[in-house]
């Protein structure tokens, strides 16, 4: 047997993606459940729920990957830590950022493991950045992260709705990388929001950065509208005169012109590997950063509105 | 000598209003030192600046008050810190959550004073108020939080710049006696804020908590579109059903329809009451809840456009 017998609730686009063939890879993961509100279900699930809170009652369960949409992700984890599950969250971890305090607060007296999955973080290119950038000052920062939301996000009316994040659900990705490569703590001093006419979330956003070195250019451009290529790049050059460019969502990294990593993604499998120490260690990891700084953008954030947009 | 010799950094409208008698008042307290950029200073300030920079070089001076708009106060705060001065930020306390945070950490590594001063919290009524919900359950909330924002902040463009908070400024005080009072935590579900055409900042604001009680209904109504008498009121219904009702920003307090606290606002008082206790224990607090609060207002907020506004 497993040491982690795991549920996955909702199943979606991510959850068949990624979270199903990442179980089914790691040894140390059994797929005990799956809850789905449609009744999805693999067929190696052993068991299958349509209401998650009858999942939660299964006393071999030990712990959930919550795959919903994030407006639902504070009361499900909720119960899930409550049940004395562990808890892996989807980005982004919450609908707020009180409710993720929450969690952590609940996670903490529960005892139980509570992890937000920054899947972005596992490409290999950003172990490799973060230790090419240490000590150093970083003196210009491009994020370019552009890509045809209508491929990534067909059908889903809830990322268009007032708390759906927009551009800013693939955009916390770079965020992550961001936060864990970045060598002095990084702020988001002016933001302008794309709105379209019919929609309640952004579909475009730069961002201007700083760090409080002089002379400092930091910037990030998220587009939904790119069609052809997707662009998932952060390109840096340092004070002393390096030049660091990820690319492919941060697998291949080029550092002063040579590439010194490129790898197909696995981020999922870096996901549960990381879950499963977790898991072992009994420990939690709630990296909140990237999640503040998007919720700093909105607040901060001019809001410029833009043509109508149909997908 | 007073213990704590002090300098007030931004001398607009909140400094010479209620900082500056605060502090006149609290035999703990010596003004030391005024810095404002355009050089005004009251009679008794030993020394003036111009630039706040020059103000932190002062040995003698123990701690400073940023009465700054928002924008500037994490750069001002820093510095004062790494120059060994305690902090009290006025409200909001940063521009971001981020730039909170930041100080948090900073403060922590100086060894030195870090205080949000949330002033409602100070009128008679939120201890009282906050006491008599104990153990209850939040059954109904309803926030009126309406003012002139003519009376209020003549001439100031900054917030109703992006990032100037616009009615949550006021606002903020009524969240900030929320999160004292709440038996529980309480979230924001839904916002909708209304942004006049002409300007980057919400005028109005409705927001919808939830706490996880079966058939609560919690609300705040913010507006800054007000004229005659001002309305800062909290009423609340327990599932116990006791009645509460906060009015004149909290000073006077009716429990059961009978009025249990009715106080001239003091809210300064208290403030500096606080700073002085925080500054002999050397400790710091830095409570981030109502700031988080706007910030997930903003991230989830509908937003819906209204006529323009001129003031």
């Amino acid at each position: 047997m497993a040491p982690h017998r795991v549920g996955i609730i909702g199943f979606g686009k991510i959850a068949q993606d990624q979270h199903l063939p990442a179980i089914r890879a790691n040894p140390d993961f059994e797929l005990l459940a799956v809850s789905s509100q449609r009744g999805l279900s693999p067929e190696d699930a052993k068991y299958t729920f349509v209401d998650y809170r009858e999942m939660l009652k299964l006393p071999d369960l030990d712990a959930v990957a919550i795959c919903t949409p994030p407006q639902v992700r504070h009361d499900i984890a909720k119960q899930a830590l409550q049940a004395g599950k562990s808890a892996l969250l989807e980005k982004p971890p919450a609908a707020t950022l009180s409710e993720l305090e929450d969690l952590k607060r609940i996670a903490s007296s529960a005892r139980k493991t509570l992890f937000t999955a920054w899947h972005a973080q596992h490409n290999d290119g950003v172990d490799a950045a973060a230790k090419a950038l240490q000590g150093q000052a970083i003196k210009r920062l491009l994020i370019t992260w552009k890509e045809d939301v209508r491929q990534w996000h067909p059908g889903q009316q809830w990322i268009w709705q007032a708390g759906g994040f927009g551009i800013f659900d693939p955009g916390i990705n770079a965020l992550s990388i961001l936060t864990r490569i970045a060598p002095q703590p990084i702020f988001i001093k002016q933001a302008t929001l794309e709105f379209p006419a019919n929609r309640d979330a952004p579909i475009a956003a730069s961002l201007v950065f700083a760090s409080g070195s002089v002379g400092e250019d930091l910037r990030a451009e998220f587009d939904w509208r790119q069609t052809g290529p997707q662009t998932w790049d952060i390109e840096i050059d340092t004070a002393a005169g390096q030049h660091l460019l990820l690319t492919k969502g941060a697998a291949r990294l080029e550092f002063d012109g040579k590439v010194v990593v490129d790898e197909t993604p696995a981020e999922y499998t870096g996901v549960y590997q990381q879950f499963d120490t977790l898991l072992k260690a009994g420990t939690s990891d709630v990296e909140d950063m990237p999640f503040r700084l998007v919720a700093d953008a909105f607040m901060i954030g001019k809001r410029v509105p833009v043509e109508a947009f149909e997908d």
